[in-house]
């Protein structure tokens, strides 16, 4: 039994990452920078987003793909901010894998996107293991849950390249501080960039964005 | 692969179900009411299980099972109010499953406990399939979260025969709404039952213990 778990799960898992490398192939060919976005519910994902199409959109063409376990909650609040957006339903899955993304992204037009976030499911576990074929992956963590979250999710920490921490406006009213988050999560990946931001009061957003910007134009450039 | 995968999964949590059974028969046995918890990370578990120990201690015998992915972070802190923890590392797993609870429990005196909580993964999505053998699920959500996290993630709702709403000292700070929030959670489940917390200030902690000794008394006498 556990034997044939393994067997399933590693073959899954390299089912995935074929279909990944298309993606990014696919994805870099046509100059489209991509995030895939990963952090537990309610760390304010979608809110960053808003926040984010908002700041970007009068200089970059950005879409996005929503994932949710159930309901199109999430897509519909990125869709009024008049760019692309797919939603993805996963239908009790834990995470978006690399074909539901290829499929989602074969109804956008590659050429008219220079941004592509992939808002993953809100689980800090099972995202960790799928690879969808994204740029590269920035975890969320916000101020009121903990700051040991890095070392009990490891690998979500490691996977990702930046960590944003969101909802720095409520620090004052919590037991959290965000240097013991930040060397914790270095702890796990000492290569993380750290962005601090509250998309409440705007604060980091500046330096969020304008990294974002400048990472789309290296990956148009390298195309 | 498809009908692999999907085999093998009704494997899983068949063998899951007999385990859970066996563990529920134990517990039952024994008079122990046991309460699985499950919630978002950082949501407060660990802390409102602090505080509910500190309340509960004087009148019953307490223990907790206490799951992480990594770290025996939260079981150390528990360990400190003076009552058994086992700390359950899954390494990777999102969520307990019933044989990590049956060996748990094995190393644990059950005819010395009245109430066993056991402190599931951070993670709204794996651990609703999952039967652990307990007397019933407990799920968590804080007001930082947003209000439509029933509507997300049914499941862990529909599960679930008590809501616990924490951190209500910073719904102040927030924009998010208790009455929407349960509003969608008793649409998911019109059985819920809802307690508003704040492990903070203390807020609540007098009806959602008095409820537990109640339910745990119950049990004592249906044993």
């Amino acid at each position: 039994m556990g034997v044939e778990r393994v067997e399933v799960r590693e073959k899954v898992l390299s089912a995935n990452d074929e279909i990944a490398a298309e993606v990014r192939t696919r994805l870099s060919g046509h100059g489209v920078f991509s995030v895939n976005l990963i952090s537990s519910p309610g760390s304010g994902k979608t809110l960053l987003l808003e926040r984010t199409i908002d700041l970007l959109k009068p200089s970059l063409r950005l879409a996005v793909v929503a994932g949710d376990v159930q309901t199109r909650n999430d897509a519909a609040r990125l869709e009024r901010h008049g760019i692309p957006v797919q939603a993805i339903e996963t239908g009790g899955g834990c995470h978006l894998n690399a074909r539901q993304v290829s499929e989602s992204i074969a109804s956008l037009d590659l050429a008219q996107i220079d941004l592509l976030f992939i808002e993953n499911v809100g689980n800090l576990v099972c995202p960790a293991s799928f690879d969808l074929g994204e740029s590269l992956t920035v975890v969320l963590l916000s101020v009121t849950e903990g700051d040991d979250k890095a070392l009990k999710y490891p690998a979500a920490f490691r996977r990702a390249a930046v960590l944003v921490l969101t909802k720095l406006d409520l620090e004052p009213h919590l037991d959290f501080s965000s240097r013991v988050a930040i060397d914790n999560a270095l702890s796990i990946n000492p290569e993380l960039g750290v962005f601090l931001t509250s998309s409440y009061t705007g604060e980091g957003l500046e330096a969020w964005t304008a990294w974002l910007a400048e990472q789309a134009s290296a990956c148009k450039r390298g195309s």
